[in-house]
């Protein structure tokens, strides 16, 4: 229960303990399923290389500031997003930040954590691209932190809604979009760097039509 | 778990679920186990008259938006303020706000959730009188909120160091210090109103030297 | 130079007090001279029926709060905007606000302006479609403003990216979007209604390639 | 109107644009005249040495962000505090910024302002000690910047006021208060230190009851 060592960068995980409980959600779910196999991966090379995660999640209208409650409520039996949710499932490590709103950063307490942490770097992935991604990816680029959008580690309703939001970000803002692999730290300076930003699709489907289960 | 009906006014409780592990903080203990007497009917009459009861606590510099975690880290054996915090243990449906710094109201979602509650009137109490408590009235008063604090249901190190922050609220900010027992809320309007505002001295003592046990 | 009347619905213009200095600047002047056509009728309009014009601009990196100095800079012979930001000069009673950011929320002192106005039903004008207006819309939704943005009275650099932002803007958050002619303040409550939300071009061209002069 | 240099450390001076036409205004009077013969000195001292001068003022209502025409009112025939706005007219290069509460950080772009000037350690000087002075170093506090309050260059209604609020930002917040001839920037990095921190009286009277021509 340490307050954690600083970092210069720092993994943002948007809204995945979801139960996608909402219209369109039938819709993510499957861009969300591929979404899990490149992100849990991810995170777990983040943390062995002591960046810190970083669960940033709608608090669904219960503000109650109990993120275990919130993880309990979408990985119950019957939710559309337990398995997003178990897959995903935090490290006691982790920090959790409850937002009430799309940006990561309205009313909430990313920045003081952030500035505690040192950190100026930011790698973003989760929900919904064009959603909540792209309102906090607005509100960090405000905020002047230096970003990086992971594009086989965020998830939309659909495809076009997904490339769409990922290439304004990189046209509007200048944006670093690159797919997760292509993230490499510096041992000593922990910087994140990508071969070559570019839009990527959500994580390949092996189908046309994915299946949800 | 629903999010709570509207209300005009809220009750704020600040920092109370506190193990008082602080330079000072056994100064703290014997008036906040006065304050305990006091502010504990007072939430409950608040609960039964269906105004909202908002803890706004500290996160002691762990970031992991979990309350439950800081309920039981401040209750554990051998805390200081262990018979504080349980004597005024949160109910289910009250609300629970984690902040990172002195205000209630910086870096955290307060604002939006007394917007969804349509509140437009603060009652505040808590610990410490000078420092958190005064520090919120500051914020309230900035974002035009009517403001009642409770002169018997705050605390701090000293008879001095309250009453003199008491005090600066009437003459500089005109805020409302009263008792708890002046507070009166109308059936039809839940409006807070205080027969005559004046500040009082935190809960009297019996003896000179408070026992802490 | 009073505080102004008080009403439920202002008319935010964004950052047209403009030298149009920065790359792409020479394709937006042509869609916001014919944006000019509209939105300098509609805030006329506008003054006339007693709803605040508020003007929120960029302060273009001076940080100096001087709108006239603003003003007299991007009116200065040679500017790319002189036309644009002539023909949108504020009139006395108008109120400015210079921003840091993108939004016209990110911090100003907007929101405190907006309660103080007694408002909660946004217009929005002005540039550019997919940049400023686009953040601002974003945060006005997150404060849970009503908003109407005008499809008439927007510009970016090209038709694609202002029916984009806005198609985004209806789809994503249910913001209003409607011509200007299609606003109707109700004499009684100031309401902002549209017939019939749409998302329009920008003002329509009279020939392929606009002329500047 | 560049943008300006960068410093690690800024001056802000708080609400001397003020005609102090207030309740108890013609308290602060004489001692806002004794204040000025310390705050015009040190300010020039800290523009030669490259520090940036900030004026954060109260728009006392106008919410038209232009500082030039506050100056303007401020100084008009007749305006109590015109003598006291005339010793501290701002310099070409200082920076403006208007704010509608008590804080400097409120509502304002004063945060962005100091990261464009990468400064963390803010000298504060001003009207009134106990209320604008105050509620800025707790909001400069939980911005954690470090924060230097200088004893004979702020003022307010008495010296008892003015005494008690800075003794209160040394006891409970730390913050450090000195005489501003005991402010001596490095001249590598321009750091603020002062030989010992006290709270010191309000610009000693000359005789007691100061006259305020």
């Amino acid at each position: 229960m340490s307050a954690g060592r600083r970092s210069d960068t720092a993994l943002l995980i948007i809204d995945v303990i979801n139960d996608l409980d909402f219209p369109g959600g039938e819709k993510v779910l499957p861009w969300a399923l591929r979404m899990v196999e490149r992100l849990g991966p991810f995170a777990a090379r983040m943390r062995r290389a002591g960046v810190p995660v970083i669960y940033v999640n709608d608090n669904f209208g219960y503000w109650r500031s109990n993120f275990r409650d919130t993880y309990a409520h979408c990985t119950r039996k019957g939710s559309r997003g337990r398995n997003v949710a178990r897959a995903l499932k935090p490290e006691p490590d982790d920090y959790f930040i409850l937002k009430p709103k799309h940006s990561a950063f309205f009313a909430t307490s990313l920045v003081p954590l952030l500035e505690h942490l040192g950190t100026r770097k930011l790698i973003l992935a989760g929900l919904a691209t064009n959603l909540c991604i792209f309102f906090s990816a607005h509100d960090a680029h405000m905020h002047e932190y230096q970003l990086t959008v992971l594009s086989d580690c965020c998830a939309a309703e659909s495809d076009d809604d997904h490339d769409l939001a990922l290439s304004q970000l990189q046209r509007f803002l200048h944006v670093r979009v690159c797919r997760s692999d292509e993230v490499h730290l510096s041992a000593k300076r922990r910087r994140v760097s990508a071969k070559r930003p570019h839009a990527t699709k959500q994580a390949p489907r092996k189908k046309a039509a994915p299946s949800t289960s």
